[in-house]
């Protein structure tokens, strides 16, 4: 396998993007593609292709282009995608129950393994066929399963402490959707998906655009 | 109102976190804050934080601090917070439920005024007090009521024809859920949620990890 060592953060945050289009073009029986093409389908240059891919060395001769299978595969093992990553989600209200039932998180290797809630009222409800549990389960079925991803999608007051739990028992990883930044060791692995902060950032380039327009109307 | 041209792209993309520590310190009642404080709470260095809210104008005197309601007010502002943005929903399934159940978008002036879905099995059905109607209905809706925001929920093969079908009837503005690349006019705005590609990050820092823990057993 290549070593994922030497490669830049930069590509490394561009590699689900073109794991997405090598994994489509896959799905049209595309064996071969080269970088004009694919630079055409990503609206990415070229040249900036073929600087990312050949970090995975996938690159045929000038004009023959490149792998697909290959590269699929290549840049799957380095976003860790050939192992199952087993995980739960703590919070099984709407969006809780929206991403349990997101079946393309488990072809990717994402196993749910156990949804916890602390609304007495869920206990029991099945979500894609896993029972929901109450949060004082937690600790022994940490003890008891090999989790290493927690799905954080508890309001904000309740984050935190849940956070705390988590880790305390062993979690390494969390999907955090809570609205705030979880103070955790250096060795546990965050990644945050804070809807209202994209939320804003539309509505930042919204009222530019209307400023802009306002502003042309006005000369 | 402060010029929010002269700002920084990078600046502009920390405002969101500003906005919600501020906001925080608000609801404690607090009404000045030092950089060195805010610097704690954040996680980033105090000179960042100078250079970063004095685009804002909102300083005091050294050892006098930031006044927290004012630049709370003026990001708001540059961030378009202050005006009401009708938005709908389409795409009616978990994840659009729970997006039209998170008030917390309402206080911040993103105002639901219609979810929309395919399925007739869903027709009628209230979220949060709005009936789920049929995309047949979506034109005629947008001709008699002023949406800015379509939020787009549906599966990726349903989601680049329904972004046309979207711009056709006026939308400006798409928060895109589905996992695909809108392909849109210069003058829409779209702001993509991707989650997969944040989970795949998530499984890459935590492949990442796991190989440098071998590294150092095998070392």
């Amino acid at each position: 396998m290549v070593e994922a060592k030497q490669i830049s953060k930069a590509v490394i945050k561009r590699l689900p993007r073109y794991y997405r289009y090598l994994g489509e073009l896959l799905e049209e029986n595309v064996e071969r593609i080269s970088s004009n093409d694919l630079s055409r389908k990503m609206h990415v240059t070229a040249s900036q292709i073929r600087q990312d891919l050949n970090n995975f060395g996938g690159f045929g001769q000038q004009g023959y282009g490149y792998n697909v299978k290959y590269l699929y595969t290549e840049i799957g093992k380095i976003l860790g995608l050939d192992t199952v990553h087993p995980m739960i989600i703590v919070g099984a209200g709407n969006l809780g129950q929206a991403l349990a039932n997101y079946s393309d998180f488990e072809k990717r290797g994402f196993k749910l393994a156990g949804i916890f809630d602390v609304n007495p009222v869920l206990e029991g409800i099945s979500v894609r066929g896993i029972e929901i549990r109450m949060i004082s389960e937690l600790p022994e079925f940490l003890k008891n399963n090999h989790i290493e991803i927690a799905i954080l999608t508890l309001p904000k007051n309740k984050a935190g402490e849940m956070a705390d739990i988590l880790i305390r028992n062993g979690i390494k990883a969390i999907w955090n959707f809570a609205h705030i930044d979880l103070d955790t060791p250096g060795d546990v692995i965050v990644e945050n998906v804070h809807l209202s902060e994209s939320l804003m950032r539309l509505s930042y380039n919204l009222s530019q655009y209307q400023r802009e327009q306002d502003e042309k109307n006005n000369a």
